[in-house]
């Protein structure tokens, strides 16, 4: 197909296209005149792959080619590739300090105590336990103990999510469900707590109607 | 005590207690000279919830006045003080359009299907049906079905949130505490999904170590 269609197949402008080529998100198509190439399916789910990647996950471009880089070296390895595209990425969270040997901290402790996997350098790490820290310099009880009943209520939320992309042959298409349902999910879920807080609320202090 | 020391036990700078007070977040302390005034543990409390609704919660002052203005109108109402505090909030999502009699949008249909009590106004209906559609427009399957097992997983997360609040008498200081856990855990359990899924796509996907 043209640039024209896979524009018009993307919902991406063709100027946002030209930039993605330059800055090699998308592999050039095949020449069919100087002025011209020609694009296939492969060109529009990297296309629709990028978008999500910067537009909907707010990635840089260059972080962006570097997650996809990472796609086209290992695009067997499932787990590697969801990995790029819901964790190796910065949330503008503080990485934890590191200054000779360490006490385990909160995190630590939670990951142990749940026996999960979880690679060192997942910036969620810092973002339980500075929070934890946060909730503690504001008077409140915050331990990580406190938390498990969370991560168990997550361990199922997660099990959805990956039910989600159980159908999805294609590893691209795959990663970028994983993306587009991981992120844009969040507002979602933060919402149905905050519904189910207010019902609770209703049935544990409400006045009748 | 003074104003240094409602300064000192609260973690809010002088100059900040001095606009709370002329934006009436705070009432006047008890004058004991023309220059000097004495608070106590209700200003205390007051001033660290207002402190949490503007620093934590991201409110803007006239906001943090009427939530607090209601938290003294209403103060046996506990319902309506937590709706307050986590609910009649701008969450900078867009309004649900009104344009004659509608279809139930899929928050509505979800809303019916839980059997949930929520606001006609509440924001997090708006972010619900939103997301969904921004789903279905980027080719991903959403519909409000598909979100009723991540409501049950709300129902009890809330669950477990209004269990921490059960142990505080009074009434400020149980909307301090629902203002921030509300606010302050939203990062810790995204990053607990976050977590539970790099677990699970282990699980499922991981190579053997």
């Amino acid at each position: 197909m043209r640039i024209s269609e896979l524009s018009r197949r993307s919902g991406v402008p063709v100027a946002t296209i030209k930039y993605y080529l330059r800055e090699e998100l998308l592999p050039a198509g095949v020449a069919t005149s100087a002025t011209q190439a020609e694009y296939d399916e492969h060109h529009l789910r990297r296309l629709r792959l990028a978008r999500a990647l910067v537009t909907v996950r707010g990635l840089s471009v260059s972080t962006t080619r570097e997650v996809l880089r990472g796609l086209d070296e290992h695009s067997t390895d499932i787990h590697f590739l969801l990995g790029l595209a819901v964790g190796a990425v910065p949330t503008g969270e503080p990485e934890p300090s590191v200054d000779g040997p360490q006490e385990p901290s909160p995190a630590d402790e939670l990951i142990s105590a749940m026996g999960w996997e979880i690679s060192d350098k997942a910036p969620t790490r810092a973002v339980v336990t500075d929070t934890l820290g946060t909730l503690r310099e504001l008077g409140l009880p915050a331990d990580w103990q406190a938390l498990v009943p969370y991560a168990e209520l997550a361990e199922r939320t997660a099990a959805l999510d990956l039910d989600k992309l159980e159908d999805v042959p294609d590893p691209l298409e795959r990663v970028e469900r994983a993306v587009l349902l991981t992120i844009l999910m969040e507002p979602v879920l933060l919402a149905l707590r905050r519904m189910a807080q207010e019902n609770e609320s209703a049935k544990r202090y409400g006045l009748p109607a």
